[in-house]
């Protein structure tokens, strides 16, 4: 590695848009988890497809790391630098080039976030449905694959990426697919790149799939006498097929955080956020055939949302929860993990997970897109205890393995990043070797986010 | 290349489930298009994933080229045997091993058809949609990222696929997934086997997700004054979110076909065929809204099936189209052909094509599944005119040139095989260069389905 011939090659051809001020360096080496912080040797701010290309080949000849960047707010260390090298922040590159009604699709730059999309998209009468808690990039989604809580009625990002335009890490460009909706044509580069994590390409423009706005949209919360019962119903309502849009469960412990961060009044019980979308009728029909369910579990009736303003603040309050659980402790070491199994054993798990967090000495919420299967623990320690930091590892590591034992997998959306390499290898077995391959294959030098999503590969040195 | 060694081994290992005969070798070197016919030097019927990998280890080892064989009915010479080798033909593994009804997902071997699939399920209320033509294998539907009617609402393969067990190129055995609904655990080598041809590995079982029985299905059949007409209406279908299970296009002369071959009594018009799946009230309501808009557009009533019997007679009779327009001209060279493009250029592509039919000497019917933008042709050329083979190339040449053009793809479900690889190259660019670098890390001495899929590699010989 040449770090300062790269260095001055990039000064060279970017002039200011390459940045190595410490401040700059700091902002983007640690992401909104706790994992251990590595600076970039500096910060570069591209604003074309072509200027990115620039860098890589300049990064490519002097082997100099690239870290990949959107908005920071990864959970599993993807955008630090373990092995220095320069950070590539695409914030800048945050166009709409382009919204086809006619076919419900966008392009767009990989720096627009989720919000600043669906702002464009309102007065079109469509939306873009993955959402992931945080103020993220839609550049950032792709990469680590992420979903949200519409994820059990449009799919996760996984479903909405019709084309991506690349820079491989040998700074060639290439574009994944097209706008047809379907294709035979040849190996699935698109989905290969989706959930990569930065470590095979950087991802310069995405065509999505955008949906219309449902005739009708309600929203509203249900308690439960228990997480049991709270889970059952869930279960009982993907088992019959009802269409839910959104159907998140927050245990008592949540209700009580955001209730405290976001000011409101929730019942601090086992409560599942609902919303439906669809004509009238159905939407109606849903609801109803979903309260019947609920009573029988002993659940509330639902509180529904009155006017779009109620609605946004439910969702916002919820996508709070990291914020809010954080915040009831600070100065503490924050750990948020997910997982996700087979909607039958997601009672199994979550409640073998809580009873485990209650028999420890860590305090923690949990939560979850459990329509999916899909759930987080948000773990607090006192990081100077070190009898609590043990705790919190085997806490983690018992509800990682229970889930893969339970046929699931590591991580439902966070991704792999640096925090859960070891359970990829419990979870894939000999496929990991397959990952290595291609790996190798399409970043032969090893410049691409090195240290992030494959175990035990270095940068190549 | 060692095939006489090669052969001499696999005797030894598997006896008589390794077969030399010319007449099984005839069998599986043809599919079910005109594409020049290769045979390969023997036959091999393997019952469990380890005689794959026992398989692929003994012709990795003797750099014997292995071609997977499914049902045979492929149309683009996926299975032919342009440098001869073992087709390893894996219809004897058949089982149907779980049903996961509490989940909605099936584990299953590659030789299990969709019918025998569905026939299985059937008393469980549940269904799998994927439905090509063909009698074909779910293992073959997965290698060529197969498609049909029911995919505008349910989705390809691609959608259903949740894990593959699969023997690599170096007699590996990996699982690519598990049951859990979405993961972000790493690159997604699930979605890189589908639609892979056989070029990486052996898909030996698959894990598919699969659906419930709507409470209430409506099928039947629209007439439309013109294909102009028809289209319009499907376009604004789909445009306005109407979410019908299936769509399909059959221009006049598709009409006059299935009549003929099915000894029906359909108006010979430009007709859809249609259904409706979901709760009474919602499929009511669709159907109103669908004629509503069928009617401004000039076209029929719906006639409807009345009885279970006759939907399926319905569909049978539509999924009989190939063979139908085969047996318009008896001896005919018979090419059939699909591409994809956005919805709004549906219009566009499809009456530029058959207007290109209409001024050429070729015979041909068009058809569709219109509600993904995908449709077919089926040409017929007299093989001893030397201008009318030339005029089909012509024909099929502009065609998918057009497609690509508008933004689409060369194939949207029948994929690449021997037929599209000049295509494919055009649709994808330098991406092509990508695709190989993954070949050649996953199966670097380039024994599986030689010459198939990427343009221009050959077997390692």
């Amino acid at each position: 590695m040449n770090k300062d011939l790269a260095i001055s090659e990039l000064t060279e051809r970017f002039g200011t848009k390459l940045n190595v001020s410490t401040a700059d360096r700091e902002q983007h080496g640690q992401d909104e988890s706790s994992h251990a912080v590595r600076l970039p040797d500096a910060v570069l701010y591209p604003t074309t497809t072509q200027e990115v290309a620039d860098a890589v080949q300049i990064c490519a000849r002097n082997r100099m790391p690239i870290i990949p960047f959107g908005a920071g707010t990864s959970l599993e260390g993807h955008i630090t630098a373990p092995h220095g090298g320069v950070s590539i922040d695409l914030s800048m590159m945050n166009r709409i080039l382009a919204v086809h009604e006619a076919d419900m699709d966008v392009r767009v730059q990989p720096g627009v976030t989720r919000q600043m999309l669906n702002t464009h998209l309102r007065d079109k009468g469509l939306f873009f449905p993955v959402d992931p808690g945080a103020e993220c990039t839609l550049g950032g989604m792709v990469a680590t694959r992420a979903s949200g809580t519409n994820a059990v009625r449009y799919g996760t990002m996984r479903e909405q990426v019709l084309s991506l335009k690349v820079v491989t890490a040998t700074g060639e460009i290439i574009e994944t697919g097209n706008r047809a909706r379907k294709s035979a044509a040849g190996y699935d580069l698109t989905h290969l790149f989706v959930g990569s994590e930065g470590t095979l390409g950087i991802v310069t423009e995405m065509s999505l799939r955008v949906y219309g706005r449902p005739e009708k949209l309600m929203a509203g919360v249900c308690h439960f006498p228990s997480l049991q019962a709270a889970i059952d119903t869930v279960i009982a309502t993907i088992q019959m097929g009802l269409p839910v849009a959104r159907i998140e469960l927050l245990d008592e412990l949540s209700i009580r955080a955001v209730n405290s961060y976001s000011g409101l009044k929730h019942r601090e019980a086992p409560t599942l956020f609902l919303e439906f979308h669809g004509a009238t009728e159905a939407v109606d029909a849903e609801v109803h055939t979903f309260s019947t369910m609920a009573a029988e579990a002993g659940g509330s009736e639902i509180q529904f949302a009155d006017h779009q303003e109620d609605i946004n603040k439910l969702w916002h309050a919820r996508h709070q929860l990291y914020y809010a659980t954080r915040a009831m402790a600070p100065g503490k070491h924050i750990m948020t993990t997910d997982v996700c199994v087979p909607i039958s054993r997601l009672g199994d798990c979550m409640l073998a997970t809580r009873r485990d967090m209650d028999e420890s000495p860590i305090t923690g919420t949990m939560l979850g897109h459990v329509g999916d299967g899909n759930f987080h623990t948000i773990l607090l320690a006192d990081p100077n205890s070190l009898g609590e930091m043990r705790a919190l590892e085997e806490l983690h590591d018992r509800m990682v393995t229970r889930a893969i034992e339970m046929g699931g997998t590591c991580t439902g959306e966070h991704g792999i990043g640096i925090g859960k390499q070891k359970y990829l290898e419990m979870e894939k077995g000999p496929a990991v070797h397959l990952m290595r391959q291609i790996k190798a294959a399409l970043d032969p030098i090893g410049i691409m986010n090195p240290g992030k999503l494959l175990p035990g590969m270095e940068a190549g040195e």
